[in-house]
């Protein structure tokens, strides 16, 4: 039951031979969502063995292009693949007319649904649910309208402890009703407390996405207490007064909205080509605020381990 | 004075970690041309040495994303590093109405003008001239608007034979006449044939650029005498049923129309991912009837050497 990132690409606008403009995938129980989609975020996918094929949730932080351009290259391979299972998008608006004009001209005949889910902004919103997971929009600070993402495991069912199977004599009904959660009466009349016959199994664990923006006290408090953040870092702290101008953060900055949001740790990425191989410092830097960060790489992968109870 | 051609891209619709998607650069006199560009082409630039900077004209051939899918991240790049001359793109249409929509959506504020040039696909005409080239369309044979593109070298200047002006003493006038390719008459009244004054330094070059298509035997008439034909062979000829079905050429099509151009050499690209890197059996199956025939590769350059002349 993994929940794990990779880093696609670890860069701003300008991607290089090495470098790839932003895109993460992540493993949420192997479902595998993409988050942003840089220019040929595909054969970054396959570059670490991850087959595109296996992406059916797409989550777009806004519309520029070093987000973005990888979408559709990545839509017509996935029909040339034979793909029949809709693709669902996620994203501020435009998206569903730019999915649309897209079709104007390209891929006309695609043999499956691209299916466009438009996010509010401004809103901090459940966007997507399925059975282990749900993914939240929080708002972000940028020059054209933004949105993070929360994804935020669910916690999982309560399973019985042997030790309270082996003490009490429960009914298969009294088992069901236990790990819904209730108290059992016994037929003594003894009350046992749900506690003592369950636990959950592994503590519910999330990941934030939070590019790009400028620093916001509003969305780091919104995801206060996740395992893992992503926060763009385009700017060394140096270049604070370029990074307010564009709409984007230092390093300091994220550290301060992993401090803030009291994460477990912190991946700084986004960065400007200025800084070429530099990110060592640029993750120094952001250490020296909030100790445990690491600075996104591409192919770089990021585990949050399964936390397991006690039965 | 270089002609050459770089090989950014090999394959067809489906790139994969080595491989890329359509897109050749030509080197003409140290000035760069971009022909075709499949998805990731500003990297596949880099890779090779080139910088995208350096491309001012790009020749698209149809508007299928992996002939196309590079360009607008490519703007954006050199947008981002502060390009101010005008970019001139050159395609069937609707590739104005392409590049206006993605103008809308993306890159509004770019700090240079993109100018499209649409071409008649159905013509043969020429479509850029500069002082030593000029570039004609080839109407090609693809499920949509295809054209190909032939780059001629023009002409060069006469040259003075070193002979001759020692045997003659002739005046300014008459040596820039007889570089006009005039005869010159002396002053004893003897006129001396042009061709004894003057040699043309050297013979002009051609690479003639069909893709996609089908075998068309007009195409190869156009391009007839061409130094180096790049001809798409998605296709073995095992597979000539789906060639002929998706508007593509096999190896041996691609073989027949470098022979009927009577074509100095023969590129064979475009393959279809079912190949993976079987490449040289493609290139053997053609050089059964075209011996002279490479296969594309990513970071293949071909120069077509000059042949002067001797004064």
């Amino acid at each position: 039951m993994k929940f794990e990132v990779t880093i696609l690409g670890s860069r701003a606008a300008k991607p290089d031979v090495k470098h790839y403009q932003t895109a993460h995938a992540l493993n949420v129980h192997e479902q595998f969502y993409l988050i942003d989609c840089g220019e040929a975020v595909q054969t970054q996918l396959m570059r670490y063995g991850l087959h595109p094929m296996r992406i059916n949730h797409v989550f777009v932080s806004h519309l520029h292009g070093d987000h973005f351009y990888g979408l559709f290259p990545m839509i017509s391979t996935m029909g040339l693949m034979g793909r029949k299972t809709p693709l669902h998008v996620y994203g501020p608006h435009p998206l569903q007319e730019i999915v649309d004009m897209h079709f104007r001209y390209f891929d006309a005949q695609l043999g499956y649904e691209v299916i466009c889910h438009e996010v509010d902004h401004t809103q901090h919103l459940p966007v997507y649910e399925n059975k282990v997971m749900e993914v939240w929009s929080i708002p972000l600070r940028h020059r054209v309208p933004c949105t993070g993402y929360h994804f935020r495991e669910k916690t999982p069912g309560l399973n019985l402890r042997p030790a309270a199977l082996q003490r009490y004599e429960l009914s298969i009904q009294q088992m069901v009703a236990a790990k819904r959660g209730e108290d059992i009466t016994l037929e003594d009349g003894t009350t046992i407390p749900n506690a003592e016959l369950t636990y959950t199994p592994y503590a519910a664990r999330s990941y934030a996405y939070l590019s790009d923006t400028t620093y916001s006290a509003k969305a780091a408090h919104l995801v206060r207490g996740v395992d893992l953040m992503y926060h763009e870092a385009t700017y060394a702290d140096a270049d604070r007064k370029r990074a307010r101008q564009t709409g984007h953060s230092t390093t300091l900055q994220a550290a301060k909205a992993a401090l803030e949001a009291e994460a477990g740790q912190l991946i700084i990425g986004h960065f400007s080509g200025r800084y070429d191989e530099n990110t060592e410092a640029l993750r120094a830097e952001a250490a020296t605020l909030f100790a445990n960060t690491i600075a996104a790489t591409e192919g770089l992968r990021v585990e949050i381990p399964i936390r397991k109870n006690q039965p």
